[in-house]
């Protein structure tokens, strides 16, 4: 188990069970449990997520969203408070669509993920090791996604790759 | 080397060698070996495939065809006999072009996997670490190739993610 | 650090952060340092990349230029000359477009590579993890590069697979 103020940060792919991973990795802590969704409340699949941990509210779970202004959400979590964010990938898509400095709302991020309050675990998914996507807007989007990983990885005191449910420490 | 009775699961990307690999591993025990060719005969490669292990035959190996009911194949196998099922996706893409209950199927074979008579290896491809697929069908794939291999991989004695012809060791 | 004769592979995403890392392998040895690039001219960003290291020429960097004959490039390459290949993806692409005989060209490059002649570090992208491509051209080169990446990773002395910048060793 890592120590209380560490940042964790989970990467994997599509279904690759990274978020259930994190999920069991933060309730190795007491409760309560904080889980920041930065899904928009337009993907149907992520709403079902955000329900699920809502529903679960009173078994030690709240849930905040922030789709956008993540980096001020966790300035705002409590000190010692296990905080699991889900995830970086659907934030980066967020920021693009509001045409956002990325560049900037990523180092922002960054500077806050780098001091974490209590042992904080944060979701992203690994985009880059299909093929060049034809679509310009998806080179964009994976190539802000790679720097944003690189990023909080560079931070992180953990890093795993997640693999069919399964972490490979990679740091 | 494995025990006698064991499930290796080997995933890895196209052309990422995990094949071969898990060849090398099977044909490491006596012989005989069976391979259990997931491929429907209309792909032209995977035939060669399948050709290239009936012409072996006579070396040690012999070949199974099961694109559907992998599941009762497996259990038709005989006791401590090491057997090469190649491969799970392949496997489900067979399930979805039939329409077959995925959900269903998935559990059904898990279930098989998780009591292997021998030394059982099998191969998989990890589809999910690229950008979202603008394709709703390759989207659905995704998820369920994504969901098969947690379940496989949870049952599983040892998995191996192959890289460039290299195991890494994940379980 | 790797000895003074040796192969290592870097493999990795997009962005995954995979020349910074093989650079500062490189670098880790005493100068002067050879940057083998073998991006086309036309490439935008890639040209970013050849000037950035021919400004840094005075810093102790020579750059080459091999987009197609890579291992002609190597054998000229002086003894015990800490070398940065960047990257066999690329360069695979510029066979492809060159329509020259891509088995042959690769058979080739990976005999040059068997033979190191100082502190080799050579980068390429892994592109099969991600869902099968609708085009047949992608489909090919994805082939191809994971085959390529296969023989290169036979010959290498070490194997790094890189990830959000951080490198896991495969071999």
């Amino acid at each position: 188990m890592p120590d209380r103020v560490t940042l964790t940060f989970l990467l994997g792919g599509a279904r690759s069970g990274k978020s259930t991973h994190a999920e069991q990795l933060v309730t190795g802590f007491p409760a309560p449990w904080i889980y920041v969704a930065t899904a928009q409340a337009f993907d149907g699949e992520m709403r079902g997520r955000i329900s699920l941990h809502q529903s679960r509210r009173d078994k030690g779970w709240s849930t905040i969203e922030a789709p956008l202004d993540l980096a001020g959400a966790l300035e705002t979590m409590p000190t010692g408070t296990p905080v699991l964010v889900d995830c970086l990938t659907l934030w980066l898509s967020n920021q693009m669509l509001a045409e956002n400095d990325v560049e900037a709302e990523c180092a922002r991020l960054a500077a806050v993920l780098a001091k974490p309050r209590g042992p904080w675990f944060v979701v992203s998914n690994e985009v880059g090791l299909g093929i060049v996507p034809d679509n310009p807007l998806a080179r964009r989007f994976r190539d802000a996604a790679g720097r944003l990983n690189q990023q909080v990885a560079a931070v992180a005191d953990s890093v795993l790759f997640v693999v069919a449910g399964l972490p490979m420490r990679v740091k």
